[in-house]
């Protein structure tokens, strides 16, 4: 039995030339794509020297000494419009009105505020204040120069990394595809959703949970099914459910019988088969994985509430180091409102629910023995105790991931 | 000028009455959706008692005293199958095998794991542990009871309420309607992605960016446009806008004259007109809200960062509210790696960008004066300096919320 980071370093090792493709897309729709490409900037920003106020475009020079007492007296000869070219130029003991954002002259070598000026008529203007050379300018090129490498592959696209290829002028960039994730349920007990609850069933609940999680991380589902326990059933299930994704996660009833048959139809196909048996984590410990067709298969355990753990546990990671791309995990730091032991030689995720208090988070265990959809609702986040840890102690301060 | 938490508290007051509407949507594609229904159970979960190990059902009394040396031994009358009725009940001195999961015959009120039992033969069982009553059981109604409320209304949908959802065999929820929310960029000097640039032209950033947030929140973008300064033009842009949206983001340049122009159109339309006139926070002093034809306006600074974070310090907790629901912002606390003098009487919004070392997370600033898309992408987060704050003290922790 591995241990989480063993998997996940076996992962990555199994899979090293497993390519994800790449798709040019919109600049509408690439919230949460990775790009696949450098981003170059082929223009200077700002292209032309800025004012960063209203005021007069100015030769610094032409303020020294200014006060509110001995004022220095400039000529203003005329004034830039937004959007529009500086046409005029300006000589020493002249000034230009320019807006915020306006361009500035070619030898203005700064900008005074209007609030530190005083039109003595259309044709005169008052300055009492020194500014120095290049007060309230942004110069040509000082935000990004015309070859600059602005994004780098692998740059997770936020709301930030969309102004800035707005700002180049750029409307389609190269991302990664998103992986392509199919899902199967299995079990004799499993039915879907619309289906009538019959005594001894169990409604599909993996399949809507897994597809969720799917989309978080930025996978596509490529599809999803229910299949009985049968061995013959299963394997052409999967076989199609291959043919069509990336990866494959199967989630099963946690008896040993299931467990054999998914075990069975992985090593049926072409490939390494089954390579992680079994994982010292907690929940989760019947996981396990394989390759077949040269696509990852996961056989994830049948209770939702581990199965969820153990994606959030590997697939995250495992995509984010595929496409190159790392992000800050969605957190909160919490102090424990318990003691809890930890499970020696397991790394554990427990569950928590938080509250907030006086401006600081307090978790709470939520637990599942018996009531997995109240643990569901009412768990917030996770926190998680590494192999080596003996326990969480009541007040100490750990990180919580939202779920 | 108003505070930021005054501003908060006037919005909610002046829209006190406005509703967003509720639509019926299926489990598939109600990710981040906020519920307008309470869910309550019209079944139990679960509808039999259930085991959660592979093993035996059994009368625990008959397993009183049983040990490896002495060992109770029990006739095995059958077995359950997963997603059957357990048909036959046990008596005294009988046993059942039941997978995990499955269900338990009537008069059974133990399980006893198949590890600590021994098959003898075909229909004789030994086993070497005592069980207590209901262990390794979970009741019928034990998780939920008929009638129990589960999700209330105001809670947003995520993967454990989608399991929640398809546990109870509910396809389809009614939710809030997506807020529709209207961005332009006013200014003669804006152009769109596609334009030549040319010079003293800059591109529009703040239709992408606000864009953007907007689906971050869960909001729809009903409409985005780029209107030039002229108020016939932006009074019926802002009309059109108005009639199909429930918020209009009107971003501008800084310069004194768009700002009149914005005022102006706002008063112009049926309603209280402007009643936050600034706002003391930094970046983002401009920003004007309004009310017109009973609709939220909010004039947002020209800078795209300006605009950025005044989306962010009020149009989340301002749908928050509105829908009755609450969420854990996105963070992590940092150490602060400079010192930082705040703005008297202003909140202060500051960029900031981590960095992990040694498992902790520091933060340095970002600043945008001249690089304002270099800003944008280098920020990860950002930090809140409240009001009555001296500043930063290089060394304290503080959250960072993650952009």
């Amino acid at each position: 039995m591995l241990s989480v980071e063993e998997a996940k370093k076996l992962l990555l090792e199994r899979f090293s030339d497993y390519k994800f493709r790449v798709e040019e897309v919109d600049i509408d729709i690439i919230k949460n794509r990775i790009l696949a490409e450098d981003i170059v900037s082929d223009i200077n920003v700002p292209e032309f020297n800025r004012s960063t106020v209203d005021g007069y475009a100015i030769r610094a020079s032409d303020s020294h000494g200014a006060s509110d007492s001995i004022p220095s007296i400039l000529d203003i000869i005329g004034e830039v419009r937004m959007g529009e070219e500086a046409r005029l130029d300006i000589k020493s003991g002249e000034s230009l009105y320019v807006p915020t954002g306006g361009m500035l002259p070619k030898s203005a070598d700064a900008m005074i505020m209007i609030e530190n000026t005083e039109k003595m008529d259309e044709e005169t203007l008052l300055i009492n204040k020194a500014v120095a050379v290049g007060e309230n300018i942004v110069y040509k090129a000082d935000d990004i120069g015309l070859g600059e490498l602005v994004l780098e592959r692998g740059r997770r696209i936020s709301t930030e990394e969309i102004g800035v290829l707005a700002a180049l002028g750029i409307r389609k960039i190269r991302v990664y595809k998103k992986p392509r994730i199919y899902t199967i349920s299995t079990g004799d007990e499993i039915i879907d959703i619309d289906e009538k609850l019959e005594t001894g069933k169990i409604r599909d609940i993996n399949n809507y949970t897994l597809k969720s999680l799917i989309t978080d991380i930025g996978g596509e589902v490529s599809g999803s099914s229910i299949i009985k326990d049968d061995y013959e059933l299963l394997r052409s299930g999967l076989e199609e459910a291959l043919r069509i994704s990336d990866i494959v996660l199967i989630s099963g009833g946690s008896s040993v019988g299931t467990r054999d048959y998914t075990h069975k139809v992985i090593e049926s196909f072409d490939g390494d088969g089954v390579f992680v048996h079994g994982l010292s984590i907690k929940p989760g410990k019947p996981t396990i994985m394989g390759e077949g067709e040269g696509k990852l298969i996961i056989g994830l355990p049948g209770h939702p509430v581990s199965s969820i753990v153990v994606f959030n546990a590997f697939l995250k990671d495992y995509i984010n180091s595929k496409l190159g791309t790392r992000e800050i995990e969605s957190s909160v730091d919490a102090v424990m409102d318990f003691n809890f032991p930890s499970s020696p030689g397991k790394t554990s995720y427990q569950m928590v629910k938080l509250e907030l208090r006086d401006g600081r988070y307090y978790a709470e265990p939520t637990f599942g023995k018996s009531g997995m959809i109240s643990l569901l609702s009412k768990s917030q986040g996770y926190i998680i105790l590494e192999m080596h840890e003996e326990g969480i102690y009541k007040g100490e301060e750990r990180r919580v991931y939202l779920l």
